[in-house]
């Protein structure tokens, strides 16, 4: 169960309300988050709900069966809407597009993105500066000093930075240069990571393990958000299967699925979702078309010339066009009455 | 190598060119559609093509380095388009819709999604008389006496009938009244069943395996290209994975792959592909965006009553809705510049 | 709920039993094998058993909640021996071995495999007569011409044949040459296949699907059962998985969880199951281990000479000492008090 | 490429010897263990060794096509032999047995383990105190505090400690109190755990991802030994694939194929490979019998009441009878000419 409290609750009708979820069986944990206070009532007991309900310095409660609790849409059925500032939000009914290199490589490859990203009004660039590879002999990434350089160039731009945090140590060097932290594939279940993450005020988009189920990446959210931080955003990357013509698998139902069972905003990346650049856009529309809240693409000047990922990243002209063809798809898919 | 001859070539002539292929290394199988005289060669060592290209008999040579041969688009760039008759076609360039229920079930039930079909304009109709089933005491379905019904029906109104076909001694018992066999998943490698397959000149549509790859796809279609049989259509159905919020794994990266490999139509089954009522819609037109010929869902006046599959059945409320948003949707893709 | 019949019921009996049955809710199929009359009654509600346990003609009662039931040790705890005649048998408490090419190919083949075997005092041997090809232009082996000189030459050596049967017309062409007709992994839904099997008295093999699930190949077994068959054996051989470093993953978790549902014995077959010969005998060992009745594995005089599976196949001194490594491997594990 | 140096090179050959290795189009990386220097050449070129064989201060040049180096057969055939001290190795040609609840839980709890150990003469004991919880409100562990209770009673008894670290920041904390510092199927690409794991001077066993291939695992061993700390030691404990009557899929397949690979210590984790108790001892003797270098298994006083993992913990009773049974089937491989 999760019960949201009122902000002027008393300590003694705290102790109280907890004694009495404890009685129930229910054992409990306090949650702190930027836009309020709860109680998460963990155990498997029926009860009546009334007898909790009624008590003094309850705003709202409710009964969540899932394993997880304050992502579930059981307990939050409006929409959450991750609020980048400067009027930019990653939300259900807007469409979000991400684009950038997968490396940051150099200032004349930041220039021409943002570049990029100012001529086709796309207002969130993504780009690694802390690269996570298999090999420890391949390029790590540009670290902070690149992060920093791409910050003063894209806010002046007025472009929102997505990269991804590797770490707990990074989380705070990264904090001024950062407006979306991301967490990758293969940290997707380092709940430390998550914890720390839970404890900043900043946007973190999770991404799905390489072989991560829709309720793990929930639960996954649920530790940040647990953690204190409700800015979350889920994201669909491609999973792990036997099939090897695509880099992953993407899988698209995992996006209704995902909208059905959480508030949350949940985007698409098709270009790990497919790794082959010629059939990103096909996979970018499919995904609109399923129900994403938004798009995170691989774009660079001269993919061929990419430090990584350069077989699954498009051109600027290639990435003009699609970024037409997701607006044109989304408007589209607003007028059906799509569940 | 793929060899197409000329109508008119001698048997000298044929002769010649067998012993010639031969004395390169490469072993010969002849190969007679409805269309066409092939001689195929398998083998590996690199040759001069012209000193073959030259000779007498031959309309057309190409390498093809695939496993699979007949089918590849290195050999065949033109889109195959499938002829149902009547003006119905599943081919490149227009976008099928198919829909009925899991099982045929009545009369009743026939002719209420016959008139379902005839309202929307839908061409093409699914349903299962022979139907395989986990376990041996579950409903096999109607057999040929419910397919000789349905066909009387769906053919007066102009309908065009895709059912399964489960073993080589069917074939023939269901040969008046079919307009396309569908080859199961379970059965994507039944190789015996592919071969009789091949001696037919009805179109077969051929299910991706439970586990199967994109490859092995192609070569169970190349094994009823081989036996004869051009009319071929490709459909993903969703693959088996680890995640179980879905029925299946609907791999939408195999459309733009197949596409791209074969010169075969390729049709998008949501409804198998994630098993779930409210999201076949979303998965319906995310196919349509990723590049797909057609889309097969299923359709019952009351889905919950349903023998079989009910769960993920469509109302025929939702169905006209869904068939109006999947031709919307692929006027639209039309539209772009898509591979 | 299984019902076992006396042998003697009258049609009278019957009747009042099977009525009885429907009006719990309960839907009845009659089983006839070679060992016993049964009425297998599938549906879900609760009744109580004395109720139909006190009826005349009634040998045995049992509830099975699982999907499968005639295959389930929940109806028959006891092990299910397979007899081959002359005293050879596939059954708990023993170690069976197969060994052999992965295709029959010549007389001289045949002839050296046989005599390795009679060397070794292995009883059983494997081969393919009937090849399931991914491509159609590979090898399809010798066929019924194949299988007759096997059985000549192995019969007089008193060697038992075990070979794969792909479709229901080969069933009864294959008839007096066959020990154990085997269904193979991409046969192992092909439910038409498995019905007819079920009507013959020799014993069959069913090897576990590509991705085949546990419960899927216990209801493949099942099929053969309610079709009249009690001679089964299960047979593990890798499962797909994403891991590519060998051909196939074997899962013996399988073993001890089959031999925990059923009362049917349970091969293991490393060949497939690795895929390269050089750790064949550590998985044959394990498999012997992990609670297997037998083992099924590739040999040949000299296997870089086999028409196929050569990278998998032992020569026949590595085989010989397989033989004996398993023998002393399953004396050890009969000492051990394993479940 | 992998140079071994000698330990008296003077920085103006080692500056040469880079500068030529640069020379041939190669990336270097130098790396310092506590047993060698080494220099890392990272290319795709082919180039005549022994251009480079003949500079100064060379010890050892190797050419390693693998993607990983420094942890491949083809550079150090010798199998690495972990020293524990007090004379108990993990190595190839022993047996090592590690045994011990799942979550460390009361000091009454770690009397009783140890003495089981003590009495069954079993060297390492297993424990999680930092335990990775897919949900943010499960038990998450006893801490540090936990561990150094655990380290004074297992020390005093000659007990080698084997625990989880999740993060960077626990790695100095529990240095004092550890034995083998394990890594966790969820963070088994925690690069910055491994990277700083390479700085450490005490034993590290790397479990295989969730859904780790075998060259992943590889290359993340290759991560702490580029990092400088050769002790280290991999685990099978299971992959995640679409089967679900265990908990995960145990793939024994990498036992031998790890042990061909790479001069690494391979060890076998049963509890979490099948993950029901009744079947722990089967996969433990499969296990030794594919060959690895030894068995980590879970076991508790009283596993129905334990914190966590309870459903695949052995007794003690239980728990001495499979130690006796894995050191009786290791002396009987032993005996055995596998590779």
């Amino acid at each position: 169960m999760i019960i949201q409290l009122q902000p002027d609750i008393s300590e003694n009708q705290k102790e109280k309300l907890i004694a009495k979820v404890n009685e129930i069986g229910y054992k409990t944990t306090e949650v702190q988050t930027q836009l309020g206070d709860y109680i998460v009532g963990i155990g498997k007991k029926e009860f009546d709900i009334r007898k909790i309900g009624q008590m003094d310095g309850i705003r709202d409660i409710h009964i969540v069966s899932d394993e997880y609790k304050l992502v579930s849409k059981k307990w939050k059925a409006k929409p959450t809407s991750v609020d980048l500032g400067d009027n930019i939000f990653i939300k259900d009914g807007e469409m979000a597009i991400i684009t950038g290199p997968c490396s940051i490589e150099t200032e004349d490859q930041i220039r021409k993105v943002v570049a990029h990203c100012v001529e086709n009004d796309i207002k969130m660039m993504r780009g690694g500066v802390f690269k996570p590879r298999s090999s420890p002999y391949a390029f790590r990434g540009l670290g902070i000093d690149g992060l920093k350089l791409w910050h003063e160039l894209a806010s002046a731009a007025g472009i929102k930075i997505v990269t991804e945090v590797m770490q707990t140590s990074q989380i705070e060097e990264m904090y001024p240069y950062v407006d979306v932290y991301q967490v990758g594939a293969r940290n997707s279940q380092n709940f430390n990571l998550l914890d720390e993450l839970g404890k900043v005020d900043k946007a973190v988009m999770i991404k799905r393990g390489i072989s991560g189920t829709i309720e793990e990446l929930l639960q996954s959210a649920e530790y940040v958000f647990s953690g204190g931080n409700e800015k979350l955003i889920l994201c669909e990357r491609g999973i792990r299967t036997y099939e090897r013509a695509s880099r992953n698998t993407l899988d698209l139902n995992a996006i209704p699925i995902l909208k059905a069972k959480s508030h949350l905003p949940v985007i698409v990346d098709p270009s790990h979702g497919i790794g082959i650049r010629a059939y990103v856009p096909q996979m970018a529309l499919a995904g609109v078309m399923s129900g994403a809240d938004g798009i995170i693409y691989e774009s660079h000047e001269v993919p061929e010339k990419a430090y990584s990922d350069g077989q699954q990243t498009l051109d600027f002209a290639q990435s003009a066009r699609l970024a037409a063809w997701i607006r044109e798809s989304f408007a589209m898919r607003k007028g059906f009455d799509l569940l």
